[in-house]
């Protein structure tokens, strides 16, 4: 196996040589075209001898064989929480599945649900009737998120909110309403694998988030069915790019309008990265939006044949605004094949995204760094957000900057993709702008209760 | 053991990323102040983790012990050669160390002879009477390169030039003189270690050299007396800098002034480098000049606690133009600790750093890339330039640049450090610019002769 520092080295290496780009990739016109050409070459070539290295350094199969053993640990661990000796006596939450917003931003209050009940050691008891997307209910498409025990009735209730929490069963608000707030919503990791986790992993927190989706998100037979039929049709074979633009509704409100050009640059910078060392590919790019259109003009744009673009413009237009609730099978397809990409290009200010990210963090050995986004980092709506610590001093250059001394924690607001970040100081409690490089992510590490049920079917 | 892709992409990433940072070097002023400072700190940055990277990658003791293992071979090898079985019927050269010139290319051109005893399984007779450093001849201050076999007699002799190469013993010109030119000169590595030797060893054939300098070097017990001496006064303990900085009858001549100023430039960046992972360090740099004047302006002027200049005025007074054949132990001692220095910042055009440097290759498991030449890159005086071999198709940007196709053999003149090098094209015969990292070096492997000596002795 490699050693901690060896993984952390040859991950940095890649994220900072990033940062690296992004601080020279503004200065285009001054450095003029013909450097500025060749040092993008450098850093493609750079980039792809990162991914060479990863291959032949002798550890991927350590990778591929702890990541799988993880989940499985925590696979299991849902799995004996979930399916409990005497339901009649176990102790539950109640989440109900009717937040009332769309098919990500619900699976995540779902997975919020599911992380108290992984908590608390209860049995998440999730009520589905009526839901907007199948009012028949969640079994009707997904897996019951359990086989044993479905009946929220219990001798004892209480609302999370009351204070009372030594009732049998206990009933979830949405996230955003829950007080007292727990210490425990993500992202956090785990501190019983947190060493393995952080060892193996770049984005431990969306790989742990990944799992409870994994979980949740088990297909009833007839829902693979139609999602194989999807896959079958759409070759999402490695190298493709997922590309998720998200338009309708949420342009103007929660996010920007990013025409389709901004996130092709990101998938010809991927495949000119890959085709460094593997020669010319079939550059695949696999397109899921609300809007059909970007469909259409994807196809009517790169018709050259080192092109191939696919998306299911039937799927979506299930997704426009009025049809959207019927659009479920649909979502499910694209949320799904985007998991299957090899690298995602999209806006994580949608949910739709950052679901699909968490999913393939499930999908790969350690798949962090396998995406661009247009706007925010990932973050975890509702819950706390990215916390990085300085690794070195900075001065504040100009009026805006943050001064950060080592250890400095610091709350992050935003990558700006030009070499700065955003954020909040909080020794200082100011807001500014800082080196993105000079930071580094730190995940708080949850001593999840000491009762712990998955020792119960042996498991440490 | 790594895989050797492992340990090219490893090398690579290093090379390369110096090529970027040459690139983007010379545009501070139009990327402007703050920009270009958080650049230089990533790259600084990068080449650590690079460094922390080959330190935690578990296969350090692997390019120890197989660097030792191949020196043991190589070392086994010329002192069998060195010592035949029967002197009076050994074939023998002949070779005579009063080339009229210094101590460094003196040195170089009984290597070269060296080469050609090794190529044609003849023992090195080395003349060194009347030697210009020592009247009493070599073995005044070096261990004989015989034990046995001292005596250039034989039954039948002749020069190289005759082209009668049967006789017992043959004379060798200069190098610059030899006709015809065999093929097996320097630079080139030898082909039945040239896999392990190409996997282990990012500049093999200065390895190759280093071996020979190695072997003729040995010192006798006084003349290590004096080098140990010399070394408890320096403290070259890591981490040091080694700058030699040759001046007087060079400069104007065969190359350039260059300020100290600008030699400290690379001192200084090593150091922050070093830095980036370890901390604040002591920085020592030790110095070597045939001018006594350089050693004192560096004291002046690097004055903070921080620094630690280190070099002996009357060693560099031993030099001068008048008494530099008298100042044979002095050149030894600043060859010596140069070689034992981490890094050397220098001129390539002067044989005394690339003989300290082809010394520093036997010192460490991969001392490649440990040096900055302010001019030439690493070259054989007299022996076959350095040829690339093109990696990547180059259409000339503007006039003055080489036309490159994949494969494509160049005759490197030299790197301008700007991310460009100047080369000749094999193809099309053409002189002109091209970026250096689209070529790579490749090595004539030459098949030491059938009848292998070394065989007498068990090794393969
Ligand atoms: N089929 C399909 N629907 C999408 C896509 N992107 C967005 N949608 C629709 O828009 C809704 C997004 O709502 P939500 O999950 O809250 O994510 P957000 O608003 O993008 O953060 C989903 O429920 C879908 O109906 C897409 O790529 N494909
Ligand atoms: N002691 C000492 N002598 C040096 C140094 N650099 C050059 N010299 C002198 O200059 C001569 C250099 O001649 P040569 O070996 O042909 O190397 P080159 O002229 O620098 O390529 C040596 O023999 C030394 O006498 C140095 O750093 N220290």
């Amino acid at each position: 196996d490699p050693t901690y520092a060896y993984e952390k080295m040859r991950r940095q290496l890649e994220l900072d040589m990033k940062e690296l780009w992004y601080t020279v990739r503004g200065h285009a016109s001054s450095i003029g075209h013909t450097d500025f050409e060749q040092i993008q070459d450098i850093y493609r070539l750079l980039r792809s001898y990162l991914l060479k290295l990863r291959q032949e350094d002798g550890y991927e199969t350590y990778r591929e064989r702890e990541t799988q053993e993880l989940s499985k640990i925590m696979q299991n661990r849902i799995r004996t929480l979930q399916n409990p000796p005497d339901c009649e006596k176990a102790k539950k939450v109640v989440c109900s599945i009717n937040k009332g917003c769309g098919f990500g931003c619900q699976i995540h209050h779902v997975v919020y649900c599911m992380v108290v009940a992984y908590a608390t050691s209860r049995t998440l008891i999730l009520e589905s009737k009526g839901w907007r997307y199948n009012r028949q209910g969640w079994e009707k498409v997904f897996l019951p998120v359990s086989d044993t025990c479905t009946n929220p009735s219990g001798s004892s209730r209480a609302d999370w909110g009351s204070g009372n929490h030594d009732v049998q069963v206990l009933t979830l608000p949405i996230v955003d309403f829950m007080k007292p707030r727990p210490p425990f919503l993500p992202i956090t990791i785990p501190s019983d694998i947190a060493g393995r986790l952080e060892k193996v992993h770049g984005d431990p927190h969306i790989w742990w988030v990944g799992q409870f989706v994994t979980y949740l998100l088990r297909m009833q037979p007839q829902t693979q069915v139609l999602l194989d039929e999807a896959k079958s049709k759409m070759d999402i074979s490695s190298p493709t790019v997922g590309v998720h633009v998200r338009r309708t509704d949420k342009v103007g409100t929660e996010a920007s309008f990013h025409p389709l050009k901004e996130y092709m640059v990101h998938v010809e910078e991927y495949f000119a990265i890959r085709e460094k060392y593997e020669g010319p590919v079939q550059r695949r790019v696999f397109i899921a939006s609300d809007d059909p259109n970007v469909i259409s003009e994807a196809s009517r744009t790169y018709t050259s044949s080192e092109w191939q673009i696919m998306g299911d413009r039937t799927v979506a237009q299930s997704a426009s605004v009025a049809q959207r609730y019927n659009g479920l099978i649909g979502i499910i397809k694209d949320v799904f094949l985007l998991a299957e990409c090899d690298y995602v290009v999209c806006t994580f200010s949608s949910q739709v995204c950052r679901l699909a990210y968490e999913i393939m963090q499930t999908k790969h050995a350690d798949a962090s760094g396998r995406f661009v986004s247009l706007d925010d980092i990932y973050y975890y709506g509702g819950g706390s957000g990215t916390i990085q610590k300085a690794q070195f001093v900075h001065k504040p250059r100009s009026s805006g900057e943050l001064e950060l001394e080592v250890g400095d924690k610091i709350g992050v607001a935003g990558n700006h993709w030009n070499g700065m970040s955003k954020g909040t100081n909080q020794r200082t409690n100011k807001v500014g702008l800082y080196p993105s490089y000079k930071a580094r992510n730190v995940f708080a590490k949850v001593n999840f209760p000491r009762d712990k049920w998955w020792t119960l079917s042996g498991e440490v």
